[in-house]
């Protein structure tokens, strides 16, 4: 019997929907590189490779987009117990709880059907609830916009630039996966009971609440807010900092050894972008300033930019609030975890670990 | 790498909340046989014995059961948000969006107090449900009753017998706790990303609604009606059920290789209720009967009773309806549920195991 606390070295299942390499750097979604991914293809494209296995044809794509579109609106049930809902609850909290009642055609296997739903739906509950928190009315979905730029447009009610969607599809293209991370291994672990998908994405939801898995970038915002209201240069800021032996926010990574491929991807799609956003060309400089000075400073440690520096940097130039940014790393990690569940239902085994008692015997 | 899909052979935590010996057919309880409590004790009394570690004493136990009793009643938010759930949402999911909205005072770790309004609200929570979907109005909580009985009173709108509250009682103090189970181990994944406690329970109350784990006995429930509408005899009936192939549902288990010591504990606390519901003296003697035909039938096989048998004798007893089973279940099992989760969060590491990658490799 092997004692394994936190499950490190203990493969739970074999899998063809993501591969990381932390050695290498690399990132594959069903055998493609993520990278080449978040440059090229759309949130629907991505999402419909992960859901089914392989990329879409044009006709495939086509039906799939129109089927989310379809699948958008909060119906009324949802409505009503959105508007029943307490104000001050958190937004993980709010999506949690209407996920948790929005049933289907559920059963056992889980059904595509079943996991686009919850993928159409997760943007419109996030942004309802975001406008819900202002004060404002709910922004009904625009059938003409891409799932992406729907999804900002519901939240800010204006039409938004192409430089803005092409950042943001990027990110959510490079965060709809990653393997057996704590979320997705808690949706696995549900489903494995057979429970309805339903059940496991609701797990997954809480699972990405805690601090230790999908806590907002806080420290990389206030890194940046230092930068920007300093008196002194950046650099000497940054040299100050780790002079004091602080760690930088936003670099380094348990698993990637080398560069994160979810940050450089992210960098390449800002550059891009012909400097459209002066905050986004400033944060790519601010990087590069960053790694040298922690090159110099910790030799030998190999500390990069990891896709929560770059999360920031678009969040913050696309004015989304910090509260926003766990629910909207949810609006791409549901493809993931839909994805997980089907395959565990494919070659299901109920995960039932085993305890061992250290605790008084009786009398 | 270990590759341990189910993880059987797996131990994720050190525990001192539950032993289960299925060698020897014994379930303690912090030490205290599992079997003892559900003839001498209260349900007040194991709660705490589970979430605290030691029994209570007498003043430890009225501040506790007093305390539960404060936070048993509906507030105003989860009233109005169960006003607004649609009204065929099955209880499971009714219970998991209920709870799922209900903040308190959170954080990390997990205390004590969080936990207490959990296991209050649970029963209120699924009798309110129970009513409204019968069309009756809730029955507000009756501070004079304890746990179990005030339960059955919010159920029934009537005064329970003494007998129905013992055999009730008996029934949730032994599945209060059962170990390593996937609901537990859900919960544990969740709360170690440091979520807050209600997140944790969230993904349990999904797991617990899986065919494999928390399904309702309703096989056992149709033996019964099968012995009771037969025109034969109860043995010819199950000789020939036995001899079609038939499995008896409610027999053997997978990790009592011996009589289930749960099944045991009800069989004696049915039977010192003098009989007073025939149904129950009914359902001991086809116990023993159907467990002489196993034995001939197939010798060495040891198949006894195990705990479904007899929560499902309890339930048509008190005239539970069979939907009420899982969320009856929840009653008792959020109790070791929380437990886990603070004893997670008193040595914790985030459960994050790998994958192997057995999909296509990039061109």
């Amino acid at each position: 019997m092997l004692y394994a606390k936190g499950l490190e070295n203990v493969v739970v299942a074999e899998t063809t929907i993501s591969a990381i390499d932390g050695e290498q750097g690399t990132l594959l979604y069903r055998g493609y590189q993520a990278e080449e991914l978040a440059k090229s293809a759309d949130f629907e494209d991505v999402a419909y490779l992960l859901l089914n296995g392989q990329r879409p044809t044009e006709a495939e794509k086509d039906d799939f987009s129109t089927a989310l579109k379809t699948m958008r609106p909060l119906p009324d049930d949802l409505k009503k117990l959105l508007a029943a809902l307490p104000k001050d609850l958190s937004m993980m909290d709010a999506l949690r709880t209407l996920i948790s009642s929005y049933t289907g055609k559920e059963g056992w296997p889980p059904q595509q059907q079943e996991a686009m739903r919850l993928v159409a739906i997760v943007p419109t509950i996030v942004a309802a609830w975001a406008n819900r928190s202002c004060g404002k009315d709910a922004i009904e979905p625009d059938p003409s916009l891409n799932h992406v730029a729907n999804y900002l447009y519901m939240l800010t009610g204006e039409k938004p630039h192409a430089a803005h969607i092409r950042a943001l599809s990027a990110y959510l293209i490079l965060t709809a996966e990653h393997g057996m991370n704590a979320s997705t291994f808690a949706a696995r672990v549900i489903a494995s009971t057979e429970a309805d998908l339903r059940s496991a994405i609701c797990g997954a939801l809480g699972a990405l609440k805690g601090r230790l898995h999908g806590g907002a970038p806080t420290g990389v915002l206030e890194l940046f807010s230092d930068i920007q209201t300093a008196d002194t240069s950046s650099e000497t800021l940054l040299r100050e900092k780790l002079e004091r032996g602080e760690r930088l926010m936003g670099f380094g990574h348990r698993v990637y050894k080398t560069t994160d491929p979810r940050a450089n991807a992210l960098r390449e799609v800002l550059k891009s972008l012909n400097n459209q956003e002066t905050f986004l060309s400033e944060a790519v400089a601010i990087e590069q300033l960053a790694t040298q000075l922690l090159a110099e400073y910790k030799p030998g440690r190999q500390l990069h930019a990891n896709v929560e520096y770059y999360a920031a940097a678009i969040m913050e130039a696309l004015r989304l609030k910090p509260d926003w940014f766990t629910p909207t790393f949810c609006v791409s990690r549901v493809v993931g975890w839909c994805s997980h569940v089907i395959e565990q239902s494919q070659d299901n085994r109920i995960m039932r670990p085993q305890q061992q008692y250290c605790g008084p015997k009786p009398d």
